[in-house]
């Protein structure tokens, strides 16, 4: 049975946060408040928006309203509730703090300088939107930078991020902590505008944070009623709090996020003790003190030199004065380094007492604090010889890996978008990452210290979610994902941000190319390889047998600093025992065999040159490997043309090598053509190649074989072209090719070759 | 204020389908319904799943479980409540149906063989998942065959799609329809599974539907429980009810979706006259009648051969009778070709009523049934000597021509995810596209007759309503959306199926290039340009000034089969009114501008061959050409390097050019070297270049100018490679750089060329 969700009446605007008994997120230890007089927070608010202002209109661009508005909820969160220390700001057990709404990061930035976060000084706030290329204050918060957790910015990013935080808390908390042990507890925080709310990676993360019952998660929502086109409601009247009691949180109402510091509190307060995620409501107002307060205009525009000025002078400062921060309100927050330290000095403490009475499962964890994988992951890649010799598919081959690694390294979290029986990376004994409360109407069940998750068909909050799971202490975790290959372009914005921050994951991306087959043209991605080829930092391997999946998974393990997507077949594809190269894959382009021998030289007769060794260069490509090696035996067979063939599992790493490497690998000097054989469009293979064999139309749904025929992947199809090249290379040079790229792709043409 | 949401209880299991005021949506003319028996109903349920069982595994391979599961919805919707005509699939005035879980597409096809759609044969049906090439019968639907309404597979698009065929519909009925004259009233019928529910675009486009109270949309949740990981709970245990309800749709739930015809029916009847979309939450069992009815292993796999037989046994039919449809069956159905008819008839002489009475708006009307765009957008496009010569962004120029468009032509929806301010889309007396009853807390109002979009901040489901929106009647509707081009990749999956079905759209994405600035890395679209210029059917255009701008728009409205992206400049771009041209943008690629002629030729004084006319080629292209042109001074002024600059909006446009245009234009013959001058990464270009100075890593927040430096986008840095490589090839021919593609990007070394 799912678990019952509360159909809760909308609390009446009046009604007290309930209290909720304290349970395992362990982060309910209730510290006694004390306030500081509202007297006090007011002037803290007002020197806060005074120099936001100031900052926005110093460039005349940047976003002053959110900031502004949220500044409340920052006296709430930096002041009185998160903990953290802002001298170590990678306190291995700090709380998490995303800022979902990225274009509001004066706000962070402004709190973290308050707060005594040591690389954000005076000079480094001024620097925002200015031409200094070593700025800690960019344009949206980045991951490089002290103190920010993610890199947030493309709206509903963020919140993906912020369940892959809290997820990992909660996995590390349910393998490492011991009873009176909890050295691992801490809460993720994370700041939401109506934009995060709208978005679909949002809306999918949030469905999970609900299912999972990630009591350890708080989203906070900005709610200032509006968005660029005007008030949000232009374009969405939802009823949000109902909508997210549905989704699995509790809900609690903040009626006055301007300045009612201590409601705010008391809502965040809450949340540390919930028995779901929370979802707080706080109606603020956008641009609070300015003259468009409430509106749009106070979005993402400077508010003008007069207005700032009668802002100051509106709240007693004085408008002469700017980027000022009196020493009262430095005082204000004065106590916090130390209290940071505290935070510090009592988790080292009972991680003392834990080492003691837990010494071998303290050693795992203070590996993982490390960031360390251990070295038996190499272990799990199986050798040569134990590659299966029959046709088998890529991804099942990967699959064989993913199992092991799934089984040894527990840093290793694998998920997939609801495709268990296609992907092949469920692992032996494996638990579910679940809520130990839930039981399905089939009966299956996990706890938070399982290690595959089910992500349900969302792709894009899968790869979101990785992101925060990857950022969390980077190294800690390392998730793979799992999905078509063809999902892997709805997930594509949330890769793009792994990429971005340099985090380690490997996404698993099974029935590539065009032989996916019957499931046609919807589900061939087409186009999809261009995107991640051309994609910085990331490393996109089609391999071609399980030994170059071997050396798929071994480059991905070893960029730690760099996502990676394994592209691989749904079909079996031949294996090549004698030619392929796990080392060759780590070098992106490699000689799968060179030319025919010329003693060896037999056929029809035609005249060759002393100084050939080889007359023409295939590149065979992941699946269409097999036609690269068919075609190379048809050609000499029938027309004595002697073939290199080279594998060309990633174009990333092959530009790594060195310049000699590479034109040992594609002997450009030669003076011989050189055809690329892939099943997607040739764009990018021009560095490399004179002529594709490939596909500039979407694809069909026809069983594979039928497939690869009607589109012209067809050896003798193929040899007829590839023959032709060659005689006019022969004739005309290799210099009459230049600028004539040639793309043999029979394209819609049916039957062509049959 | 926004319209108040009702919070319903969730009704009881027993509570009937409560009757709601007929409301504006024109589809409530009730009609008595005459049911035929439980056993007639159980007969035609029986036989469906048996042929379904005997299709999948005929193959081996397929879906058999939720078509088995909805049969009873089938003869709900095709029997007794969708209003259409098998005969005339495209009927004007049909009901549309989008099958948003289109793996179960073999539901569709077989209920379109029983109620007379002419080409889906008995002998087509078989062909399901064959290796026959022009089956009408893919393994997902797909537009280009009779009575698909739009191509669906990818979970979730079709819900997007269905809430732009509901939109369309709404459109036209407040433009057209007149008092007693509703030449326009047809439902939007979505049948959606779990994946559709939990998918991001899904959800997004609900929001919307809810938002948009389009009460001519009803959603049918085939809720099975059961995803391809085992039970739905395993990744979902939201309350949908609830959800759905605070999404703004009426809900009605269904409790024994396997056989109650009637109480479907009634749901489906109740959806006609709803003051709201609405949603109804039908519970069936999948595989229902198989021995593995209501698990995952239903899904997506055949049932044996033995498992068929039973089914068939089982109820009553021939287990050695296969793909059997027994006449009374086919009787059962008899009566549908001729209601269609009928209703085509009626429509007809409504038509010709409303022809009389209202000739004027009838003329405008036959036209968009037509599918015919008004010639007057031409008069929209300025004339060359009407652009401005000042420095102006792109994102401006194209501003321009959407004001006139969306002020002339009535076929063209604009729409925007929230950027109203940034992308100049809006166009002079807008309307807004809302439901009557809105008023936005700022007092912001609409009316369904406006054609003015506001998205939210939901830019995936933007496009993917939009391509309902394209497909309704192709050419009826014109729809532009708008976003930065950063978020055309949140989009991507629906752009791409926009470009699979050839459906005419203009997608605006503004803030293209590192010149959005200081926004940062996660706004700078790095590799998004790869992947539009790799997607087969899509114009990706980037114009480098406003002439450019004009021949940007002429292709794509020109382009009626295919959807286009036009990528604008969020910074001021100078005009090149002596070498810009429309014309050119229309070929792909052009001589921007000759290369300095030989009498000219003076500077450093070195030697040149006589048949020299250049020395070496730039390729501009869009917001870069500024530095193609500045780069082609220098390398005259102080090297006499003479530069041809070819201008290169669109690579898909230039490769549908002659040979002979496009080695004019590239000159590859010519012996000297090409450099393209783009801040993206250079993927591609290695076919007409080089060399690129280019992006080979993500941007960074500085301001524009600092920015482009930062990058080495800087003249005096680019002549200085320039010359070195034409010197290189003075020395060493142009074959030496042969397989040797330069990339000249300083990439992230800081403060080069200053």
């Amino acid at each position: 049975m799912a678990p019952a969700l509360e159909l809760l009446e909308k609390p009446a605007e009046t009604v007290p946060v309930k209290a909720i008994p304290v349970t395992s997120n362990g982060t309910s230890a209730a510290t006694p408040i004390t306030f500081e007089s509202p007297e006090k927070h007011q002037r803290v608010l007002n020197v806060f928006r005074a120099f936001i202002a100031d900052l926005v209109q110093q460039y005349g661009d940047g976003h002053p309203g959110s900031p502004m508005g949220m500044a409340a909820i920052g006296i709430a969160l930096y002041k009185y509730v998160m903990k953290y220390s802002p001298t170590n700001c990678n306190y291995f057990n700090r709380d998490r703090f995303v800022l979902s709404n990225g274009h509001a990061c004066l706000w962070q930035y402004l709190f973290m300088h308050l707060v005594g976060v040591k690389s954000m000084t005076l000079e480094q706030l001024k620097s925002y939107h200015s031409a200094k290329p070593d700025s800690v204050c960019p344009g949206h918060p980045e991951i490089e930078h002290e103190g920010i957790e993610v890199t947030t910015g493309p709206l509903g990013q963020g919140l993906g991020s912020a369940v892959g935080l809290a997820m990992a808390t909660k996995n590390l908390a349910a393998t490492y902590n011991r009873p009176g042990h909890e050295v691992v507890n801490n809460m993720t925080w994370c700041m939401v505008g109506d934009a995060c709310l709208q978005e679909g990676v949002g809306l999918e993360a949030l469905s999970l944070a609900g299912h999972w019952r990630l009591n350890n998660l708080c989203v906070i929502f900005d709610n200032n009623s509006v968005t660029c086109d005007g008030s949000a409601d232009v374009a969405n009247t939802e009823d949000i709090n109902t909508k997210m009691r549905a989704t699995g949180f509790n809900v609690v109402d903040v009626h006055n996020g301007d300045s009612d510091v201590a409601a705010i509190v008391n809502a965040l307060i809450a949340a540390r003790s919930s028995d779901k995620p929370t979802f707080i409501n706080i109606r603020t107002t956008i641009g609070v003190g300015s003259n468009v307060a409430g509106t749009a205009d106070a979005h993402g525009a400077a508010l003008g030199v007069a207005e700032v000025a009668n802002i100051k002078k509106s709240t007693g400062l004085d408008p002469n004065e700017h980027f000022h921060i009196p020493q009262d309100v430095y005082d204000f927050f004065s106590d916090i380094p130390s209290r940071g330290k505290a935070l510090e000095a009592s988790w080292q403490a009972a991680l003392g007492r834990y080492k003691e009475e837990h010494p071998e499962v303290a050693a795992e964890f203070a590996l993982r604090v490390a960031g360390q994988m251990p070295a038996d992951w190499t272990k799990c890649i199986p050798n040569k010889e134990d590659h299966p010799t029959a046709s088998t598919a890529s991804r099942k081959s990967a699959g064989v890996i993913t199992n092991a690694l799934g089984q040894t390294v527990k840093s290793i979290l694998v998920g997939t978008a609801d495709l268990t029986p296609s992907v092949n990376v469920a692992f032996k004994n494996k638990v579910d990452f679940q809520s130990p409360d839930l039981r399905t109407t089939c009966g299956q069940t996990g706890s938070y210290d399982g290690r595959y998750i089910h992500y349900g068909i969302r792709e894009h909050a899968m790869c979101g979610i990785s992101n925060g799971l990857a950022a969390f202490n980077k190294g800690t975790f390392l998730p793979i994902t799992s999905t078509y290959l063809m999902f892997h372009l709805y997930a594509a914005a949330a890769i793009r941000m792994a990429a971005l921050q340099g985090l380690h994951q490997i996404h698993i991306a099974t029935h590539d190319s065009i032989g996916v087959g019957e499931n046609g043209p919807t589900h061939q991605p087409i186009a999809v390889p261009a995107l991640y080829r051309a994609m910085p930092n990331i490393l996109f391997i089609r391999p071609c047998d399980a030994e170059e999946v071997a050396g798929a998974y071994i480059a991905a393990i070893q960029a730690t600093e760099t996502p990676s997507v394994l592209a691989l077949s749904r079909q079996g594809l031949p294996q090549y025992p004698q030619f392929s190269s796990r080392e060759g894959v780590l070098k992106g382009a490699y000689v799968f065999t060179e030319a025919q021998t010329k003693t060896q030289a037999v056929g029809n007769g035609s005249s060759r040159k002393d100084d050939d060794d080889f007359d023409v260069t295939l590149i065979g490509v992941g699946s269409e490997m097999v036609h690269a090696m068919k075609t190379r035996e048809l050609l000499y067979e029938q027309h004595g043309i002697r073939t290199r063939v080279v594998s060309f599992p990633c174009t990333r790493l092959f530009e790594q090598q060195t310049r000699e490497y590479k034109r040992s690998v594609l002997r450009p000097g030669a003076g011989k053509p050189a055809v690329v054989i892939e099943a997607y469009p040739s764009t990018g293979w021009e560095r490399y190649a004179d002529a594709s064999v490939s596909m500039n139309s979407f694809g069909k749904s026809l069983p594979c074989k039928e497939i690869y025929e009607h589109f012209g992947f067809v050896p003798e199809v193929i040899a007829e072209k590839v023959r032709d090249l060659v005689e006019e290379v022969r004739v005309d040079g290799i210099a009459a090719l230049r600028g004539d790229f040639r793309e043999f792709n029979p394209g819609l043409k049916v039957g062509l070759g049959h």
